[in-house]
């Protein structure tokens, strides 16, 4: 049965984040798998790189699925533009080798956190960007980024569901500006729920001075999430890269 | 009385254009009024550059307003910024010498097209483009393009309500790849309803093939609205700026 990849992107606004749910209607994952029904008259399972939380974007989110069929990937990709909402984007599709799959295979991702650093408005921006009108000290945030850096438990800097590992590796760290905006780059093997978004609403706290740089170490060892800062709200979010062999 | 002049920014996609008009609601320039009504405690009436159409939008679109105040230019911005919806967007305000006045002060205006010109999906700027996935050839268009260079009667690039005047003369359109779209960047002294975007609309007819670029000089002298191309979608349209002495 061939097996396919899909790269996909999203505006995640008016959606309930990627993965399906029980009674949770408009879920991304649902909406692909839908199409992909139409198309190729059968169910599909469509496994995603990993999740996005309700109102997070994607740029780059991949997705793997397998189904019987003798559609060629171009044609299975022209219907899909044809069927996806115009929020989600079917950016590519290709046959995979037999064994890759979204999440399995994936050995890194990349999110973009956008801050828009200005009191004037941002109307064409306005549902992608996070606005933190007061001013931001920049290398504050880089000295207590560099100590998340590397592997650690981040069960601080994430909502822990369950006894799996918290234990991830941040490759890096990047945070610079981009005209009106602040920008974080974060790269790494793999991310807990909601710790993008924990991480960057941390460093916004440093950045506004109201935390230390020097506490983030002291908070990353005491594995309590009431130590971190406040999650940064989902539509600053979006999914820029997922790597794979 | 004090005289203001304000620059707003606005996605026009959620409104009925520019002007306030009797019965129908949501025009940008109700909203507007309605906000400093509410700030300055007085009937106030706001005076554009010019009406964008339903659905346009506007990266520099400047206002002129006269009101009895002790307020500052800077205590009534914060509050329009506080006040207005986040769709539209109070870029600068300041006092400006009794005699400017929005519209009839404007010498010159420039106003940009945005045409994704390819096959993928466009989803964080579907909004803002009109989609073209057809080859389109550039400098056909630009050939034609100069054909309108010039001061004209466009009456055939125009919807003409009234007996006023269809003369207007247009400075320079710049046309241009950025990334996957082509962008029109039209500059003149003024545009009649509707003419940005019968002008790139013919401009596409050229682009596609399937009109001549050395028709357009004729199609321009027969001043009948029938002969140009269709009218390019609103969404698609920017005022990018409006210039003044």
């Amino acid at each position: 049965m061939p097996n396919f990849r899909l790269t996909l992107s999203y505006d995640g606004s008016r959606y309930n984040g990627w993965q399906r749910q029980g009674n949770t209607p408009n879920t991304i994952q649902e909406k692909l798998e839908t199409a992909l029904g139409r198309i190729l008259e059968q169910g599909v399972d469509a496994a995603g790189s990993g999740r996005t939380d309700a109102g997070v974007h994607a740029r780059m989110q991949t997705v793997s699925f397998r189904a019987k069929t003798d559609m060629s990937a171009e044609e299975i990709l022209a219907l899909l533009r044809r069927y996806l909402p115009e929020d989600i984007g079917a950016e590519a599709l290709s046959e995979a080798p037999p064994r890759f799959h979204a999440r399995l295979s994936c050995t890194g991702k990349s999110y973009l956190y956008r801050v828009w650093n200005s009191g004037a408005p941002c109307v064409f921006d306005r549902k992608y960007v996070l606005r933190v009108p007061e001013p931001l000290d920049i290398e504050a945030m880089r000295a207590a980024s560099a100590a998340l850096c590397g592997e650690h438990d981040f069960a601080a800097f994430a909502i822990v569901r369950g006894k799996k590992s918290t234990v991830r590796r941040i490759d890096g760290i990047e945070i610079f500006r981009e005209g009106p905006e602040v920008r974080f780059l974060l790269s790494g093997n793999g991310f807990l729920y909601n710790m993008a978004r924990i991480i960057t609403g941390t460093l916004l706290e440093v950045g506004r001075g109201h935390v230390d740089a020097e506490e983030i170490s002291a908070i990353l060892a005491s594995r309590d999430r009431r130590r971190a800062g406040p999650t940064a709200e989902a539509k600053g979010l979006c999914l820029w890269e997922t790597r794979y062999e």
